[in-house]
């Protein structure tokens, strides 16, 4: 039988342990576990890769303690604009929102942007009417209120800055979510979804949705979810780059990673992460930050639910 | 000396000799000669290769006959919103906006976002109020208003369409315009801008703006700027593609944009063109479609003008 495999993230950053509680990181490891369990048995039972990622990314939305669905953080209006992209190695196709405001779970709108709308991106205002004529539900500004997202919107606005989903004012996070998944019968996906940045404003839209900068999967390659400093990952069109370094250098894929996340990221500033999938079940969980909230399941045995290096 | 060069496109598509007159012909090559000329003056006085992009196609937006800037196409609900993009192939730095909507030139904004936003792309409502704080003048609806592209709204909203740039319904044109540019210090840029599609709707972003779809810059590799079918030039990410085949592979600039446009492009029904430009200053203006308003000129003697094949 095929290999099959699931790997997510929950955003990458300087994750302190000087303020992470015991309490803390077992409801973070709670929230990956869950899941990567439910990315994992969709694929288990013969599900596609592409239905894998969406399960496990709306897993990480519904999950209150990562920016992005539930958990993201307020922008300099007092609202929220979720960035998301889905992706199918299979087809190429791919369908992703910028800005959307009133969906529980963005992913799932990409979805159906990719699969009904003709289109492969929508934004704004124009991308919640899309996903209320698809019969999502639309939520209230009520649903996304944490008191710690509010907190950090306050303090955000206090100092006049736009922020990376801060906890405090020494650790860096960079909120995202996404999962990469490879099925039983070869097909690789990939999906991201975030919050964006605490107090951004603008409508400012970063790599999340774009297929190649922070999402991207090609059964031919790989299949990638990042997540970093936005800007300088689209601008080296990352997640692209790695599928590009094994097609056209024949490298392999922790190869390609190494260099685009230790060495070109870190060349110029580009801190964050990514995870990663090769059609033979490879598993990559890269990083030049200091932690990422990580996990992976494959059906070779290996499972794994980390914060830290 | 150094070659120095410029290319622009004013769109691809199936652009009918049948519907061309001889006096609509002259416009559209007055128009091309105008901008190229702009650019190309910029370029001759030491001028940078950003500077000059961005003057060729903010030549190429106001002039109403191009689908972009005055001359954008109306959208679902008889406004405009555009989408641009800017990228200096000496620092990979970019600048991008998306369905804006009150500007006289968006690759300008473009280039505030770039240098002024500390980020990549601003979308919607929120990239035309970055625009006003940056003392860009808002236009009125009025500004963008002509005939034919009102008359191109009326007709998609009958058939219940969403057209691509429509002049009747036997062509099909890509309404975009774009340059690329090599200065004399050997440093490349791209700008790519455009009004989208005829009654679009939902906050659709096309490949324009996205850095590595529509538009890329690398003076190692090559300036990109694409006009086609937007959906497929993102999910094969064509102009970081070119790219990554010269850098990776080691093919020259003709032969990546002959396997992408020629072969990749084609397989899957993607219909358009771009130009291009490497580091030596060679120029290609390749388009799979019927024709492709474009026009070059190059300190080496080269200078055209062309629309057909």
């Amino acid at each position: 039988m095929s290999t099959f495999s699931i790997a997510i993230h929950g955003g990458a950053g300087t994750i302190l342990r000087s303020s992470m509680t015991p309490e803390l990181q077992q409801q973070y490891e709670q929230g990956l576990q869950a899941a990567i369990d439910k990315g994992y048995a969709i694929l288990e039972t013969g599900g596609s890769a592409v239905d894998a990622v969406e399960a496990a990314v709306s897993s990480l939305e519904d999950f209150p303690l990562f920016n992005a669905g539930r958990g993201s953080v307020f922008n300099n209006k007092g609202g929220h604009e979720m960035d998301a992209a889905i992706m199918d190695g299979r087809t190429l196709e791919a369908g992703a929102v910028a800005g959307i405001s009133h969906v529980k779970n963005p992913v799932q709108v990409c979805r159906a942007v990719m699969e009904n709308s003709g289109h492969v991106m929508l934004a704004g205002a124009g991308a919640d009417e899309f996903a209320k004529t698809q019969g999502f539900e639309q939520m209230s500004d009520d649903y996304y209120y944490t008191e710690q997202r509010y907190k950090q919107w306050q303090e955000a606005m206090k100092e006049g800055v736009v922020q990376l989903d801060h906890t405090d004012k020494e650790s860096k996070k960079f909120g995202t979510v996404g999962a990469v998944a490879l099925d039983k019968d070869g097909n690789l996906a990939a999906a991201t979804s975030t919050g964006g940045l605490t107090n951004k404003k603008f409508g400012r839209i970063g790599d999340s949705p774009i297929p190649g900068a922070g999402t991207y999967a090609n059964n031919d390659t790989c299949a990638i979810s990042c997540t970093g400093v936005g800007e300088l990952f689209i601008r080296r069109v990352v997640a692209y780059d790695i599928s590009c370094l094994m097609e056209y250098k024949g490298l392999s894929l922790r190869e390609a990673c190494d260099i685009v996340v230790q060495d070109k990221l870190v060349k110029i500033g580009g801190e964050g992460g990514l995870v990663a999938l090769d059609k033979h079940g490879n598993i990559e969980m890269a990083f030049n930050s200091e932690g990422m909230y990580r996990a992976c399941k494959s059906s070779d045995g290996r499972s794994e639910v980390l914060i830290y290096r």
